[in-house]
């Protein structure tokens, strides 16, 4: 099901969509991440967060050099997706630094699973590039044990922070949905029709979800 | 007047003071701008403006390596500094887009004169350290040339942030002089009595305002 690109401006426009939607992804998760480190409770874990945004800045600036290269303005494929990430940011809102952490491993990890998924369906350049940016597992990692080691001190935490990631969870996914109709043509190009489209982007949803659930339960919390 | 480190001990503390508080200024000025930046105008402001944190902290990562290097742990260097750079920063929070760039551009400008003069005194592995960090002049550049198309394009912005520039500068001149008070020791290690040494801070004081103002000039604002 791999997608020949037999449509060229088609999959060019699909390509400024998924690239457009990634960096302001990794654009606006650097700024929130970098904002939330500020209320690490020490300066080492602030430190670690920080480096975390950092690398989100990376990625950006990856994709945002891939879009230049194929000749597209990195702003203009940004912006359709500006209102929509933004507005998830506004209704996920970190109380504290445990919600934070909590915030940033799910974005991570959900949108590394999300965007393995479509690039199935890219060319062999763009799907290294997706790869090479969603299995930054160093970052994820650390944000792991971060929230072990939390969940560890305060075992209070755990159902706080269960709530937590299920809405965060809840919310990403319909972030994914949007990007996914914004992508709709994907159906066209791998030559599915509407109906069949309809059932990927459901598969997709039961995956990202089936995921999420697997590594709340690995950090000791019921999805 | 270049020092030799005649008292190991109190050379090592001093340098855990010089170093924990470039630190910690790296680290909290990548927070702040990497905030700031989310209310650019346009993505590409952003992104700029987030390239431009993102050194900042490649710069606390240097520093944070260098205190390990000298067996000194980072988070306890940077501690002492944390409440004066963080009242700075709370008594400078900027309105808007514009005060965000030219505080950027003050705190840059104003530290790299600050930590370039008092490297004068240290070990020649140290200044090039503090040399290679704090003359990042393409940082700099970009934030002087976005300050002059924001000047050139609405010139009733001038008076408004040459004020708010005078008020950063007095903060930052507060600031250097509570890092160098921590320094005192600086007068014994390169050999001079105190009044010798509080010369020399005002001298400091002297030669920080007049590159400050020497800047403002080349923008068109009056110091």
């Amino acid at each position: 099901m791999s997608a020949s690109p037999s449509d060229p401006a088609r999959y060019n426009s699909f390509l400024r969509d998924l690239l457009g939607a990634m960096a302001y992804g990794e654009l606006s998760a650097f700024e929130r991440l970098s904002s939330d480190a500020r209320y690490s409770p020490t300066l080492h874990d602030r430190a670690v967060l920080g480096r975390i945004a950092v690398t989100e800045f990376q990625h950006y600036e990856l994709v945002s050099a891939r879009l230049e290269e194929l000749g597209l303005d990195a702003e203009a494929a940004m912006l359709p997706f500006q209102p929509s990430v933004d507005h998830f940011h506004e209704r996920t809102r970190p109380a504290d630094w445990f919600e934070s952490l909590m915030k940033a491993y799910v974005i991570d990890t959900v949108s590394a699973d999300f965007y393995r998924a479509v690039s199935r369906h890219v060319d062999g350049s763009t799907r290294e590039l997706v790869e090479r940016i969603q299995s930054d597992e160093a970052a994820t990692a650390v944000l792991r044990e971060l929230l072990r080691a939390a969940l560890d001190d305060d075992p209070r935490l755990a159902s706080r922070l269960a709530l937590w990631a299920r809405r965060l969870l809840g919310e990403a996914l319909t972030q994914a949905q949007r990007v996914s109709a914004g992508l709709t043509f994907l159906g066209g190009l791998i030559g599915v029709d509407e109906e069949q489209s309809e059932e990927q982007i459901r598969g997709l949803r039961a995956e990202l979800a089936a995921g999420h659930s697997h590594r709340m339960k690995r950090l000791g919390l019921t999805g």
